[in-house]
């Protein structure tokens, strides 16, 4: 029987088992996949103290220190089941039919960035195409960019990179927004942002790095536009599966829903990183640690009892 | 006239110039003292990816990161006065007599640990003598140190103490405890953790580090207590002189109201760290940072236009 079960193995899963380690809990850390999205950044310079790093490297440095304790415990599996038994303690079946048990659980099971699903994507990741403007638009100074979408994410990432960029096109295959429409409006006057309307993308071009996009229809003569990166901000599907299996509320996006001290809705249950909609929903390396340590906090404060007295302060 | 003037040069205010830098706000950052309470930490076992590091060689790192964008000016100074002016924009004068000028605030002013103001003290700070259980109990294994307070945080500190000290005395001038019945009866059913009540604490003991403390009435036939570390947990004053001055909302426990994207009541002004209730006011380098982030990202919305349009989810 652990303390507590972290299951997810990114930023925000193993800061929580460094704080759950330095409250001496018994603790689980499980994930499907090593450093979760972090290993896909290829650079990271928003990582306080670390004025560039590899994502990968940063995640191994998070992972070797959550290991460094030995009340921590790391698997790598897929927690195929969750449940919550009659005496408050949770069972985990894993794929390979491993059961664990945790008094508490930690989801930090994060989320994953829609993909597009064309040619060259897949190819070019890390090379030129990203899922994040707020985290790589600082790379591409004086360059010119391509964000393609239609929603919030889009239509921001746009303006993050209009910030950065010589030359932002905003692709998007309508021609309204599902953005709010005065953030459209600001956008458009923006002199370095150019709309790219009812156009789908079909394929990623370049050779080492991504030189351009290929568009379904030609845009002012050409059905090429020449770019050094490509934003694809279609959205994140969070990965609630096994908060649904708890009963954990999920807001109206799609996210866990937690309180200010990471719980959901769930006793015994806490949430952390991109899973949740913590931190205004912004998925971030900082945010994940945050929160990964406010969940640990508050299983620690769950052991002692909170589970009675609603002891904690600050829900929403 | 400056985007965004970030007042606070811990990991909060470093963290939220970072994230400004990089959305190319022209960027302000002032403070008083350089690194806010995490200079004061000796040894930090909490910040992911780094097992053990100074506070200080921490801090500077988080400085060094900041300082290395073009848009980012350093000043250390103390903020006399914040206005808002008739025109949305903030006024800033410094108690040396300049004045800034700037679109949006953030608040990272921290707080400050209420002292005992006892001999011994203030000399064995960092040699033993400590103010944030959760950070530093780790360091006592197997160990025997006093807890002194009788509020939450000196119950919770001595619970968490408990976890890793082999005995842990809380010492406390009345028999009665303000923190949670609840959790005090837990606290007493530990078997490593002694009641010290009806004592004031007069002085810290000890040569090149804290050996005891002195009680004003002997205990158990003596008046000296022999440990290793004093966890002085009688509270914490946030920062929010400015915060009142700009008319921010200050929540029931005295420190700054805001809510997921760390906005303030007032439009244009948000918060991050220790002198706000996010995260549950659970102060840590992990929560400043990813609240600092927000914080940023808030500010880069509210420039775009937030500050027409409630564009940001998530209020509590």
């Amino acid at each position: 029987m652990f303390d507590v079960l972290v299951i997810g193995v990114g930023a925000a899963g193993y800061t929580a088992a460094i704080y759950a380690a330095r409250y001496k809990l018994k603790t689980l850390i499980v994930g499907a996949e090593e450093g979760g999205m972090g290993i896909t950044a290829a650079d990271v310079g928003n990582w306080p103290g670390e004025i560039e790093i590899r994502g990968p490297d940063l995640m191994e440095k998070f992972k070797k220190h959550a290991t460094s304790f030995e009340e921590v415990t790391h698997k790598i599996g897929r927690v195929e089941m969750l449940e919550k038994m009659a005496d408050g303690h949770f069972k985990a079946t894993m794929q390979n039919g491993d059961i664990y048990e945790a008094r508490t659980i930690i989801l930090a099971t994060g989320s994953n960035k829609r993909h597009l699903g064309i040619p060259g994507e897949k190819e070019f990741s890390g090379k030129g195409v990203t899922y994040c403007a707020t985290c790589d638009a600082f790379f591409y100074k004086n360059k010119t960019v391509a964000v393609l979408g239609g929603g919030d994410s889009a239509v921001e990432g746009a303006a993050i990179a209009a910030q950065v960029a010589a030359k932002v096109y905003l692709v998007h295959r309508r021609d309204t927004f599902r953005a709010e429409p005065y953030w459209v409006e600001k956008v458009k006057s923006k002199e370095n942002v150019v709309f790219v309307l009812e156009r789908n993308v079909l394929e990623v071009l370049g050779e080492q790095k991504v030189a351009g996009i290929k568009l379904d229809k030609a845009f002012e003569g050409s059905d090429i536009l020449a770019v050094d990166g490509v934003f694809i901000e279609i959205g994140s599907n969070p990965s609630v599966d096994l908060a649904v299996q708890l009963g954990c509320r999920i807001d109206e996006k799609g996210f866990m829903d937690v309180d200010k001290s990471m719980r959901s809705s769930t006793p015994g249950v806490f949430g952390a990183g991109d899973v949740t909609n913590g931190s205004n929903y912004f998925a971030q390396f900082t945010t994940a640690a945050g929160e990964g340590a406010t969940a640990a906090n508050g299983v620690f404060n769950y052991l002692q009892g909170d589970q009675h007295h609603g002891w904690m302060q600050g829900a929403c």
